[in-house]
């Protein structure tokens, strides 16, 4: 089935202690839709400036990607800069430079009106919403933000979680949201602001799921899938969303969704979080095969498998 | 088989969100060998002022614990006082006071010289060392320590570490120890120290073995025990020694060490983790079933279990 996201695409630069890239091609809906295609049919829906050319379309292109929701706008795409130093999970802003992504107003095309599954990426939380009440024929929203839109639109993010299924966010955002600092109570209070499930990623730990009672008619026992810290973490920028998409993309690949379908989902995030971090920029989610994943899979399964 | 555990015995102060108790009886040796009573036979070597008493004992005697190898010293037993605030990782020291326990020279009983299995709980690591050489029966030894002695006295650390089998420690320690932010790099070079495996344990993520090549004939592959987080974490202390409890119980019920075995021992390890810090002190500890514990055992790997 197809899934829709909605998100940015940026030109990157990065530096980590294993060196450093300039104008790589990024973003979350980069990240995402280029880890969900190994799934699913995927379709994105964004807005790039006139920097944004052949080279960059034909990354998408090659993972048979739609990209027509794309919109062309006058000016510069989206432009991010960072430096992780020896602590990788938190990036030092060098710069930002909003650009065209300033005034996005996301356009569905009627082409992708049809879709099953939507991914609300982390963008304005009103814009979220919009998006959302206007695909009629979504089966299930995966939604992200960030400690931004938690502290600075905690409302308008309110109003947007009543709509969506599954939320995918980090322990420290969780924490926040729920002013708790339990994760399980903290998972129990943002579950009562709407979501069904709520996705946990703890970084190179892995992520919990845990489900709102009745949720998925599957009980609401939480489930963790472990991720194997690998021994060269070169970039971690966009591992959170190449997560989201290894999870919806195979959600949206799966004809039912029961609680194994969701496990298996959650273990195939982590796979694709961890293959994104290997190289800078999404360069190893250009070059995947479906059975370089599976056979991650049954890494991740044997790490915490007993008999 | 039996197990002796070489360690602190004190009273401790602890305030926490969830509320505060005074003059609990703890210490390492107090939370690792009720742990390990629920597997089997334990031992205890450690030294108490004259403020340890019946009361006292009766706590060890209850869980069927040796203590002829606790000696009784003049003056007062060790006492601590730590203060958890939101980040339950982490505690303040209110208060150090050694008092007996830093003249302490550990003296095994003869009747403890037949034991199969030891464990060096967080002492100066020349101790550690004079122990170990000291109990020429032992199948396995286990090992802890902090960052007071990574820190000031690595040579006589070094020394200790070719000594033990397997060293148990935190990813803060590991990465200290190793010179190394990456923790499977890490990992390689602290058991290229010496230790056939290294435990390192991820407070609420679990904990995760790896092993040197060729080890215990299981090849080198890591494992993960994950852990489910609790509602309410009353007071972390002693979590760490509760978990290598019974994680080195479990080994020592076994009469062979494989992978398997290993794996499950890891679970447990968690197992008594999460029970440790349920309550304040060792409370929980000393009132627990097996069957209680195994049910638990059974949570935790339902967590991360695939079909």
């Amino acid at each position: 089935m197809s899934i829709v996201v909605v998100g940015s695409v940026a030109f990157d630069d990065v530096t980590s202690p294993s060196g450093s890239v300039k104008n790589v091609l990024a973003g979350a809906a980069t990240y995402f839709s280029l880890s969900a295609s190994y799934f699913t049919e995927v379709r994105v829906v964004a807005v790039v400036g006139d920097d944004f050319g052949p080279e960059q379309e034909a990354v998408f292109h090659k993972r048979g990607i739609d990209i027509r929701g794309i919109e062309r706008a006058n000016g510069k795409t989206f432009r991010w800069g960072g430096t992780y130093t020896d602590n990788l999970n938190e990036a030092k802003t060098d710069f930002t430079h909003l650009n065209v992504f300033e005034s996005f107003q996301p356009r569905i095309p009627k082409e992708f009106e049809d879709s099953d599954f939507l991914f609300l990426a982390n963008i304005q939380p009103t814009l979220q919403a919009y998006v959302r009440r206007n695909m009629n024929h979504v089966r299930l929203t995966g939604c992200d933000t960030m400690n931004y839109w938690i502290k600075g639109t905690p409302k308008e993010l309110a109003e947007t979680l009543k709509l969506v299924d599954v939320l995918l966010i980090n322990d420290t955002e969780a924490k926040m949201l729920a002013h708790e600092t339990n994760l399980p109570r903290a998972a129990q209070k943002v579950l009562a602001m709407g979501p069904k499930a709520l996705v946990i990623k703890h970084g190179e730990y892995g992520a919990t799921i845990f489900f709102r009672e009745g949720a998925f008619g599957i009980g609401r026992h939480p489930f963790r899938a472990p991720t194997l810290p690998i021994d060269e973490v070169k970039d971690p920028t966009g591992a959170g969303d190449s997560f989201a998409g290894g999870f919806m993309g195979y959600l949206a690949s799966q004809k039912e969704l029961n609680r194994e379908v969701l496990k298996r989902a959650l273990f195939y995030g982590g796979v694709m979080g961890s293959f994104a971090v290997e190289r800078f920029g999404p360069e190893r989610l250009q070059s995947l095969t479906r059975d370089e994943i599976d056979e991650r899979f049954h890494i991740f399964r044997e790490l915490t498998h007993l008999e």
